[in-house]
């Protein structure tokens, strides 16, 4: 249903450069739409194009675009351009445009925002990253308990353009202490003479600043919220997150477990995933994905060790080595698919720390008739290449294996999260290298018995 | 922040059977907190707590119950119980809770819903499964463009207390074809004389029936809309689908790419991801996860082949086996990186079919900046246990391989959804088999070489 952005009215008007006509045709699309019609536009237009748009327009397209499309956009504009653009900014956004340019942007930003909104900014950025402080907003309608509802509706009416949403309004003391929060519906359906308090529920959940973003992403993800207050120690309502900033969180969130799962660092050249591997320069992918590999390089020296052990029985009896790669890439696969379902099952909740005795147990069976499925699979292969000793030595290997891997790659995430760590780091590249190893070492000790005999 | 549940007057409660007392505790919790309590508790408590609350509040409960124990709670209620709680479900939620039950089950409730419930019931069962006629409601508020703010904001009051949502409302015509959105926030800062017509703003998403839930998911995305209304071909309003609804939605599309990654198929025994890997069967898990396991046995088979056409020179140089496993693991571990990366990036959008060649050139060099490190990384070892040629041997072998994965892991889920597959089927452990075949085949046509010579 997405719109082809470039019609050939549009391309028209970028030929004959009638940047006015185009600006009257851009402002009644989405401002994603025209921040993706800017990112296929070249330099000189996309500029130009923006300059023309009006101005709090223009402050919605620019926080859609890439920070470095932002970088490179505020590049071309004058400072005087950039002041009228930051005034414009959400102070969440404006936010999120300091944190991610680079220092000498930064400061150019600084100096040119006014004093309020420099103060409005500071104390956004005053949060640690990933806190609920960097992306809630100031902007918020609160009212009072006492006020009817046509009061309230027309304090909102009032106060309520600036606001980020008013489909949630916020009921505070005299102090500026949060009381409750009505939904924008309540206070439409109920009779206009009626007190604020009496469609009050009294049940109100909030957060502090410094609370992980992804506490609240479960907050909302629970409670089908639209938005969060923010409070600080004493209950005082400092701001709202809505449900839009943490969905773009949330998104960041999955993004940032598939690429632990995948053995890619998430701290080389700045904190958190990846935000595009299509803009990533070739540097900053070398960095992420070369610390877990080298560092399994060496984990799978281990398997060569495992080997050299065994260096008789497999100068005795090379056809062993047929089945090496195939015993602990099985391993492997077993184990990988059973870290991947933890990993994801600890991270929507579905699996708890208590569950631990439980999971063992399924894992246990289900492993159990993995191994014997794919030990008989095998079992024929093994049997007309080698004869039966070699076709049992294999299946019961594989038995063994699978089990093996399975148990570590359930336990593994359990593990992890138990001392703090994320179970996400329990990637598929790692559960394979050690399977890899307790593969080899279980293979040829059962090897080396069975033909001792 | 979620709250201790268990409390101790809850406790005593639940001991001292007082259920009216417990219920009017209960009703100002979130329902889905009650509905983690009665997860919690035994058999008859469940079904007896949750006859005691209100009607409306109990089905509110009762949607946010897993599956299973609603099948189970509906047992332990009576059938006018049963048409009493069904009368209260959200249609869409009615849907939901029929098409998920055991076929016994689904007779049993359509036996007991009344005629219109049934209607619309069956009418939202119409669509395919997945699509976003399944999650729509029928629930909302149309307005007429010609109704003054004032004359729009009565009717919302008198129309909107059975809505799913009324933070956004629909403008239709008088066949009742959709001509556009309005926010209750235009409606509310608007002037109340001001006519429909002047606060909207002609510029309208909608979505068929028929389309597929992730497509909506997108969209909801992209445009940070609260609400899609979705249409028949003539354009006619038939239902909305909302953010919490969508937001489950992108969370199970989420969980079936994490499966896929990690080799667990999505089709036997039912379609789409498992919902919860802590209630599911044995069975299920181990024929969820069989198939790909037996299909990467005999891929991994062509592995021992490799093998097998090198034995000659295995069987001379025993001290080669030693560096086998080392090899082709760190080539299954970065071609797992490349998959990962590639299939996170395409679900996201953030990479699209057009980026191919770019990616590649990327990928290019990236394997080769991680091959050489991890070349020169194995070099020392291999050097320090076979001189200069083993050493370069396997430097050698460790370049190329990394690279050779790294490129086929970047190019299967690209060429996976060219053939209008899931990229996501491009799994780490399919990645870490091919690793396997291609590993061996480059080392020992390598070593091979060098050791001729």
């Amino acid at each position: 249903m997405l719109k082809e952005l470039l019609t050939p009215e549009i391309v028209q008007f970028i030929r004959e450069r009638q940047w006015a006509a185009m600006r009257d045709a851009l402002v009644i699309w989405p401002p994603a739409e025209v921040a993706d019609l800017l990112q296929s536009l070249e330099q000189p237009e996309r500029v130009l194009l923006l300059r023309f748009l009006p101005r709090s327009f223009e402050a919605e397209v620019f926080s859609e675009l890439t920070p470095k499309l932002q970088d490179e956009m505020l590049g071309g504009l004058t400072n005087h351009e950039v002041r009228v653009l930051l005034a414009e900014l959400n102070p969440d956004d404006r936010a999120a445009l300091i944190d991610e340019m680079p220092a000498e942007v930064t400061r150019r930003l600084f100096n040119l925002l006014s004093p309020e909104d420099l103060k409005e900014t500071r104390w956004l950025l005053g949060y640690p990253e990933g806190s609920i402080g960097r992306v809630m907003t100031p902007n918020f309608v609160d009212i009072k308990a006492e006020m009817t509802v046509e009061e309230a509706l027309s304090h909102i009416r009032e106060y309520g353009r600036a606001s980020e949403t008013i489909n949630v309004v916020f009921v505070v003391d005299e102090k500026g202490k949060l009381v409750d929060e009505v939904s924008l519906r309540h206070l439409i359906l109920a009779p206009p003479e009626t007190k604020v308090r009496a469609v009050m529920d009294g049940n109100i959940a909030s957060l502090s600043g410094y609370c992980d973003q992804e506490e609240a992403v479960a907050m909302i993800k629970k409670y089908n919220y639209l938005a969060l207050p923010v409070v600080d120690s004493a209950g005082i309502l400092l701001g709202i997150v809505t449900i839009d900033d943490l969905m773009d969180v949330a998104e960041a969130e999955v993004t940032e477990d598939f690429h632990k799962l995948g053995a890619v660092s998430m701290e080389a050249g700045g904190e958190g995933p990846i935000e595009s591997i299509r803009e990533a320069a070739v540097s900053l992918l070398f960095r992420r994905r070369i610390g877990w590999l080298v560092l399994l390089v060496f984990i799978n020296v281990f398997s060569g060790f495992g080997i050299l052990f065994f260096e008789e029985i497999i100068a005795a009896v090379v056809a062993l080595v047929f089945f090496m790669p195939l015993l602990v890439g099985c391993g492997g696969n077993a184990g990988s698919q059973s870290a991947t379902l933890l990993v994801r099952a600890l991270a929507t909740g579905d699996v708890k720390m208590d569950d631990l005795w439980k999971m063992f147990l399924k894992e246990f069976f289900v492993s159990l008739l993995l191994g014997l499925t794919m030990g008989a699979a095998v079992f024929g292969i093994a049997y007309f290449r080698g004869g039966t000793s070699v076709g049992i030595v294999v299946a019961v290997s594989m038995v063994l294996i699978v089990m093996a891997s399975c148990i570590v790659g359930m336990l593994l995430p359990f593990v992890l999260q138990r001392f703090g760590k994320d179970p996400a780091t329990a990637s598929a590249p790692l559960i394979t290298s050690l399977a890899d190893i307790g593969g080899i070492l279980i293979y040829f000790s059962i090897a080396s018995k069975v033909i001792d005999l």
